[in-house]
């Protein structure tokens, strides 16, 4: 297991949402996944690979987002992957009024010197308050 | 990949609760981890094993719970395994307005004709309402 797995697993969340949440940067975060294997699963729809990835990330229809977490929870796989879960609320900052809670898990695996997504599930908030 | 990825998924989830929530079962939910290599995170504590996971199992203050499910997502991973998210409402059974939500992660592997919990990630309700 990699010891490090905190670190890489909070490291590998900033720069996820960095990319992925300016509409301009979005689509160039389907090349953090793995080319052929990765999995996603959006608010239960399913993707595989990073082509059906990107066409997804291109049709997500929302603009340059603001995050807020509220945990950030890892543990390192046999592997020497990274299991991480994120829970937060988003804004979309052309709709000011407009906070949403989110929770995520990804599954990231070692790969040369860096680490692709092979697993990625994300849903947005959950029960209405 | 196991083809039978979301029913077993599925299936895990309603077992598992059924153990857990009911405060006489709680710790022999503990039983369904591996015995050595399971992590469980736990509102942010850490719990390697069956041993250290049972412990946490018979610590953990509710009486029987009721639990509502608002999402299960599944996928398959490499190894026949099952990667499984939750979110959903749980209610201490003994304080009937307080109802709370919560996330879990749980990533199930195969082995011989059944599964192990290998890791689990659980967060009660993340933000105020």
């Amino acid at each position: 297991m990699n010891p490090n797995f905190d670190a890489i697993g909070k490291h590998f969340v900033h720069h996820y949402y960095s990319v992925f949440d300016e509409k301009s940067k979005r689509e160039t975060a389907a090349e953090m996944y793995h080319p052929t294997e990765a999995l996603l699963t959006f608010e239960g729809q399913q993707f595989q690979g990073v082509g059906a990835i990107k066409e997804k990330m291109k049709a997500i229809p929302l603009d340059n987002m603001a995050r807020q977490f509220t945990t950030i929870d890892c543990q390192p796989t046999v592997d020497g992957g990274v299991l991480v879960t994120v829970i937060g609320q988003l804004k979309n900052c052309s709709e000011n009024d407009k906070v949403m809670g989110f929770t995520q898990t990804f599954i990231l695996k070692p790969s040369n010197s860096s680490f692709f997504i092979h697993h990625d599930i994300f849903r947005l908030a959950l029960h209405d308050c």
